[in-house]
């Protein structure tokens, strides 16, 4: 989309998104000291967040999740965001809305331009990560009346679906959970960075972020925690209905396998016993069907003092 | 059910069971200081319980757990509370009984009242949290002693009935976890908290409040670490009683297939061997019976030596 | 059984087996101070171990693990435990042997009475409640014994039974748990409690029982471990075991299915192929037969090829 | 196997195997001052190991594995040791490698004898439990290669070989486990002892043997958890691999079975439809086999359709 | 493949890939005060890593990951190092890349020699190690690809395909916590040792790598979690897939079963009732047809009602 600028005072945001190499190309003749490794990194997507500490700037890749309907599950969008001198640098493609939605404040609003920017590029810098951080928030909510919708309905809805559901919500709290464990790390070493361009009173700041990533671990952890204690419970349940179903199933299959047996052998073509009579008795047939039923009252006591059926 | 308002003294507790838009708009009259997101938490159902400290009032969201009968599940039942200079705010929907009791007791009765708002807002609040609190152990006690009777009778009683107790006291131990876990780090807090509302010497009544909820999670916790392991050991078995009765209809089904195979061989409309004098001889029949009890016998034989019956 | 006095010097224990409402009124009448409820807890059975401090005596309910025969499970047994000045009450139910024996001990032997009571009310106090939980090792060392025997028989013993003993030997592990669990808060706070009655001498005592629960304790959890994973050992064997012998089965049902289908055929009563010189061939059978041998054949091939049988 | 004495200087090694009553006796006549109860020890074996501290003597009993290769299973053997003045006793059952192997070096070495016991009784003490803590790490190393066997052919070896062998290590591992944390707080108490019998100077060495005891629980600790992933992995792929022959054997049969009905059907004793001509028509076969295989086509079709081939 | 050499100022590096014994000879000849048993260790594989201090050098054995694409698993590579006055050797099997390319690199550039070797043994030696724990994370980062691509699929992929990819992950991701695990106190007693080979500034060099390695060890077990997770999520979905079909397809044999025993009577060979009308009527076909149409009915109604199909 290309590379969009605002400044207020002596303070510059730059805000990529999806950048071109010609977006790139600018950033490295504007800020020629940044490291093309650094470089290479805004262009392609990066596996796990990370801080590069360097003379002149920070270079700090982010991921913050954002919900993808299609796939019913949260995946890690990637932020990279550059502080030097003057200036913040953010990278990202564009569909993490409290970002956008800050710039464009900013954009619009004077008084809002000032109030990020107004107080000094690290400041800006603590701002859009706070946004961030506290998007988070939000989206753990709804995971919550989720999981609260779950253990009210887990005897009374449908195995199947409840099953269904407790999967797709676990998938999402281990994404969630991955997504913001790995940035703890990251904010962590924010807060203890000594360099001239953090000045040490933001210290405090990041704290206050680590605090609010911390409640966010908190909270996925103990989803975590519940969402497998439900699907354990459900586990049991479908598992001990699905036994039930096999047994009263194959046990009607046992009682019929012998009454087809029986029938089998009387369509052999060999002499029955008492024949010709037998073959010719009218009573024959009841005979043989008092017997059947008799076989199968037999087994039904039998497996009902099992306690099989 | 609208607004109550008890007062003693200079305090007052004003108590709105199940809020109307009215009551909402009185309070903001009232005490125009509160925030309007607040009164948007008063009016809307709040996920997650927490604090939010203002220079004039404190406000807090907490859940407490309530036994539904019909769900056979403590539900999470919200209590909004507000206190500011000389009151206390309490919004519920008049369920939780420690707090209607409570409201009862003082209404009736001078002494009581002078109790409760005789020492001061900050004093009023604190019991009515403690309140609460302490009728959390009660209904653990009582999951303790469905846990007692699980223990003695998983062998003895049908498991299927087991299994289902085990499932529903299991599903009410993580909702009563969930709901007392989020509790405590609000008690944290307000034990924290440095507000000229809550003098400091209720630091140590909060603390108080604190342990006891701290006991009720160890309490919980031990609760459902018991129910897992007893539902493990109900799973092992039932699943080792279901496969022992499949294993046993499976051996008699494949025991009757060979023998239906041969009277269905007999049964061929083809020249068996050794006709047609076979096919008159009224012995054969007895040939037939007694080649399929030898094969039955020799399978029989087989399976118990392989140990599979 | 009613209310047994011992007295030595200034010191009395009172044993009170299945308290009676006379033995109750008793004690009311004799210690008039005890509060109303702390004497209904004496009459009623708790689920919890609890301390209730009150400025002329102090109130301990605890349990003790007792080894029910009938159930093959450790039980709680309750016993409350009243200490004044120059004065120690215990109500139980006559069923835990180091409390029983020491009574009896001190009511035939002058020797033990002193060694118990002349040393003060506190300190008879300390020594019953240390005979009670020194009690609690030889129970925990017994079922360590039988942990070893099914390590040792895992794999050679009948599964069904291994299965059998390590769900009792897991039920039992966890009933002690609980047990001994819910004791150590209570030695934990006899230890701190600063009362006049406790001298502060006997704070040491008291931690000496805490150092004993905390070794049952540790006991108890490491059995609880093993226990687990043999349970897991056992379960993938059986579960494997099973597993096996239902395949081969199936695999039987399966070659017979086609047999059964082709004499089925034969036996319709239609025109076959090649009548009527087929259905008055004597050579038919053979080749029926034969092609049923062919058809098991490659069945058997398939399956061993697949890795099925 | 009676006593041996091996006496340098004035420090005396007493090495008992197998103690008849008669060894007791001589051990009682000799140290008088032994507890009879600690006698009692010496003669049974016991459940755990402990420490028993005397003025005159410490009695310390400990258990090592021993690898049985009847049971594939380290089995705990039992070592006492007495420590007293001037000696050290050593009583066990004459099969732990680096004890016996010990006393006979110090027999025939004179060098190694006073090696052994020229530095004091307490310094032989150590030398013993530290040689028979030793010996325990390569027990572990070859766990750790069996370990690195498994997963390396976890995938390709037969699964039922498999899951035995992880069976029998994991056996193995949780039984080791099981030894090695015992013996973790007798050497940790040796550490603290503070007895005249045990120089201070000691304090030194037994914490080095308390560090190898925690390399080894660590190493065991790894163990467990890597060979309960591995079972994990396996369980997981043999079940479904069991599932997947069960379900294409059960589609298998459900083809199987509608024709054997329609041949069944056409096998009865009624007039069929079109009779008498269909049943004298030469192609009545061939319209019924060209309806079997287009009714299994059908099924076939449904079945992959549905994805349940 | 033999030894080769590589000096700057007093420091040698000598590395020897595939040790013969005449490389251990020269080794030994060189450094005569090697201890045999070091020598002995760098001929044969060792299971783990571990560090022997001597007076005159240290002998380090470490293991690192080399992903095998046979096996689709990462496997230990053991290199052993001796640092001494002057002197760094290294003993490894020539496959790991960052000990080939640093001295291939050493080899061709003088600058790189100079920045190796130019800085003493020590740091030649922690240069060593270091590149080798950094060449860690790019193989875990491509264990984190995999585990999101999995993450993504597991719904939508063949559930067949997804079991045997998170079995592969499962066993690469066990085996890389393992090795990484086992050198952590490798290096921790690195940072520790106080020698004068190893100067004290070093230790901060050595704390550098060890946290290296415990990032490693983070994201080792972060991904085990994670994975672990995601099979059991898998589990239940395959599992509870697996019930689903067997139960369809059983009840589909269930309702075949008595259509077979009614056509199997009908085909008996003695009269029917309603004999011979009924056997010449030819309407009795379609009576038998709605019958068992009928009963096919009745027993799908039955089985929808119990919620069985």
């Amino acid at each position: 989309m290309g590379t969009q600028t605002l400044t207020y005072g002596s303070v510059t945001w730059i805000d990529i998104i999806h950048p071109t190499p010609a977006d790139v190309e600018n950033l490295q003749e504007r800020f020629p000291y940044i490291h093309p490794l650094n470089l290479e990194d805004v262009r392609s997507p990066m596996e796990r967040p990370k801080i590069d500490v360097d003379d002149n700037y920070l270079f700090v890749v982010m991921h913050f999740p954002l919900f993808d309907k299609r796939l019913s599950l949260s995946r890690p969008r990637e932020v990279d965001l550059i502080i030097g001198r003057g200036y913040v640098v953010t990278v990202h493609d564009g569909v993490l809305k409290p970002l956008t939605t800050l710039y464009e404040l900013c954009e619009d609003d004077e008084l809002q331009r000032q109030r990020l920017l107004g107080r000094g590029a690290n400041h800006a810098f603590y701002t859009i990560i706070d946004q961030l951080v506290d998007y988070v928030l939000p989206i753990l909510r709804k995971v919550d009346g989720n999981i609260r919708d779950i253990e009210e309905d887990i005897f009374t809805r449908d195995t199947r679906e409840v099953i269904r559901e407790i999967s797709l919500v676990r998938r999402d709290v281990i994404a969630l959970r991955r997504i913001i464990r790995q940035q703890v790390p990251i904010v962590e070493q924010l807060e203890q960075v000594e360099h001239p361009i953090i000045h040490e009173d933001l210290e405090e700041y990041f704290g206050d972020i680590a605090d609010h990533l911390y409640k966010a671990r908190d909270i996925v952890d103990e989803n975590y925690e519940i969402i497998t204690s439900l699907a354990d419970t459900v586990d049991t349940l479908a598992s001990h209905r699905i036994n039930e179903v096999m047994r009263i199933l194959t046990v009607i299959s046992v009682i019929m396998l012998p009454l087809t047996l029986i029938s089998s052998i009387y369509g052999m073509n060999v002499p029955l016993p008492g024949q010709p009579e037998f073959r010719q008795d009218p009573n024959s047939f009841w005979l043989i069907a008092v017997f059947m039923v008799l076989i199968s009252l037999v087994m039904l006591w039998y497996f009902r003092k099992r306690n099989w059926l």
